[in-house]
């Protein structure tokens, strides 16, 4: 007897929704060679190892309950609080109700998706949108309104209404690298009041501000509207330890209203029962010591020079063919296409046959139709990577004008 | 202005259909001087806490990029391949191809319903079933089939035409403890064959037998009719290190066809992009230590001898209004009331004022209707707090009669 795979149950519909593209890319990093700008990651020589390694060993030996043991669903309690605590501020009042321990910023997002979305469920997201975030909720088959922030005339309270949250990455977006301004954020969390919408303040790259000191986050602007304790306003607002320790420890929080937290716990029992005890004391160990502010500003230093060397090289290589605003902070420039026929789905196959992976347009827009622009990612090569990077590009695209002449 | 909750967007209507016990039994184990013989806990002593600090200290030490970066979605290679080695025999032939690597076995469960379950699809489950599966597929608002093992005439082909899936633990069942016999996995199996119903077996506790050797698991008889390298049989193997080294290390596996693992990784994709580096480096080396197998004869030894001390307080106090089987391994005694009107929902009320904690049957039934049994965990208490923890259970019983009549 054969195991007749013809006769197998369908899978569901959403997975016929994902696109080729992210898939090439995500294959790149096999490539020999390559030289990969598409994805968003930090550079592995910021991962301080070393500190981690003896936090983890101190972890597990000292507390071998709360690392090894299943845990509350929501998180250990003194990680809840020395989050709360490092978010409160004098209008902010936040206390463990309102924080979710989440295993990535990832999990908060498909555990957002879980709470607030039945089939076809309309979401509010800042346009280009997350890719991550669209991943996260396709499970869904959600609508999206694009929220086109910078749009004059743009009114959040029209867009919001009707919707069962907004998304919004206020700090150096993923993928344009823009940073919201601040009457921008009032009107956003404005809308959200008013309109009693959901308002999902993702922030992984807040720590990433180059030029500049960071604005007011919109969960602060949304606490001085209501200064009640704990929190219990409208807006979600997540971190993760990815971009300020490292990724592999898979740490993130939601922090908002408790009945919020309460059915995202809901959600989390049923998703991973509980995110790891070892990682969790490793997260509590490297706020207590102290270590984010320790390497924070080597990073952003690190971080700075390598934009500032990759926007030189795309003046050089790129300007009559792309434009772009340089970023003042987090991992990313978002160049759009001069010439309004450059397909940059096809632009990214030809650059891989160059020897370099960015990522198209078309993967941060639900509907697939914006594919003009890419997105080039700074934070994981050096510089003279970043330089030879952008002149394999420049060599992709004028193949592809060639072509088409 | 004010945060209106009153206009929020309602939250998804699975979330109505979670119940007050489960929330009153996880709420248990923050009550003083309660015996806690409700959750499927191991016994903490047997954590090897000092181990694990020094194979984790080691492994971020050694494994910078692998333990801290972002990995592959699938999971780190070299695990998935010392999984395929461990699981593979002389019928079942697997490769990295058919191992996902997931965070937890609750989440194996979560990405299962993902890529199988439309809102309302159809799922035939070994009744009473696994609570942490039924809260794993809510979010789809499932219908459930119930596959009774035990029942003469049980014709499984015909229960899994129409199903997405059939889910089981032949491995001492949560919650019954029930071992299924050979010819019933064969059963199952040639069902799954014919049907081409995707057959998943979840099996968390096949490491703990008391008495015998283990049977043949359902994926190796799938493997002996179809004999393809990789393995391509509808099985789904899911496995996972919480009863074998921690919980807390929330590493678990899904062992399929390279196609289920191919859409499984998509739904991963989205819910945590993959899984700790840090955990799974410290899996990979306990795993290259030969940690289970150094542990697992203790924990054998502590388990068996904890079961034979509740079934003994069990004989003494609790023969004349429960029956149950003596579980030749996992965690748990299922006890079915004598009496028909015994409601162990309100048991459970009663048996926490008396200071103990049990699991009511009516959490492992979709419908919520099954109100005659107990679940009684056995690993996580010694044996004094046992025969303490069943006297209690038995003064509430007789306070529930003694009110009745």
């Amino acid at each position: 007897m054969d195991s007749h795979p013809n006769t197998r149950p369908a899978f569901a519909r959403w997975l016929g929704t994902t696109n080729d593209v992210t898939r090439m890319f995500l294959a790149a990093g096999r490539i020999p060679g390559l030289i990969n700008m598409a994805g968003g990651l930090p550079a592995p020589e910021t991962y301080p190892a070393e500190a981690v390694a003896e936090i983890a060993r101190r972890a597990i030996a000292e507390h071998p309950g709360d690392t090894l043991g299943y845990g509350p669903i929501e998180g250990l309690p003194e990680l809840r609080d020395a989050l709360a605590r490092r978010f409160s501020s004098d209008a902010l009042h936040l206390t463990r109700e309102n924080v979710l321990v989440t295993t990535s910023g990832m999990q908060g997002l498909d555990l957002i998706g879980k709470v607030l979305l039945e089939e076809g469920g309309i979401i509010a997201g800042q346009f280009p949108t997350y890719l991550g975030a669209l991943d996260a909720w396709r499970p869904r088959l959600p609508q999206f309104r694009n929220l086109m922030l910078d749009q004059p005339g743009f009114d959040a309270a029209t867009l919001f209404a009707g919707a069962q949250f907004a998304y919004t990455v206020p700090n150096f977006s993923n993928p344009t690298g823009k940073l919201v301004d601040l009457p921008t954020r009032a009107a956003l969390v404005d809308a959200a009041h008013r309109t009693g919408t959901w308002l999902v303040e993702d922030d992984p790259y807040g720590g990433l501000h180059y030029d500049a000191p960071p604005l007011p986050r919109l969960i602060e602007l949304s606490a001085r509207q209501t200064a009640r304790t704990p929190y219990d306003g409208p807006v979600l607002y997540m971190g993760t330890l990815s971009k300020e320790i490292a990724p592999g420890l898979r740490i993130g929080w939601v922090i908002a209203a408790p009945e919020m937290i309460a059915v995202l716990t809901l959600a989390k029992q049923g998703s991973d029962m509980c995110t790891s005890g070892v990682t969790q004391r490793i997260a509590l160990g490297a706020l207590e010591a102290g270590l984010i502010e320790q390497i924070q500003p080597a990073i952003v230093d690190l971080y700075r020079r390598r934009r500032d060397a990759l926007c030189a090289a795309m003046t050089e290589h790129l300007a009559d063919s792309f434009q772009w605003e340089v970023p003042s902070g987090g991992m990313f420039v978002w160049a759009t296409a001069r010439d309004q026929k450059l397909d940059t789905d096809l632009l990214l196959k030809r650059a891989m046959e160059s020897g370099v992976c960015i990522t198209p347009s078309s993967v941060f827009d639900a509907a697939g139709e914006n594919r003009r622009a890419i997105r080039v990612n700074f934070t994981r090569n050096e510089p003279d990577q970043l330089r030879e990077g952008v002149k394999r590009l420049a060599t992709a695209v004028k193949a592809m004008q060639a072509n088409r002449n």
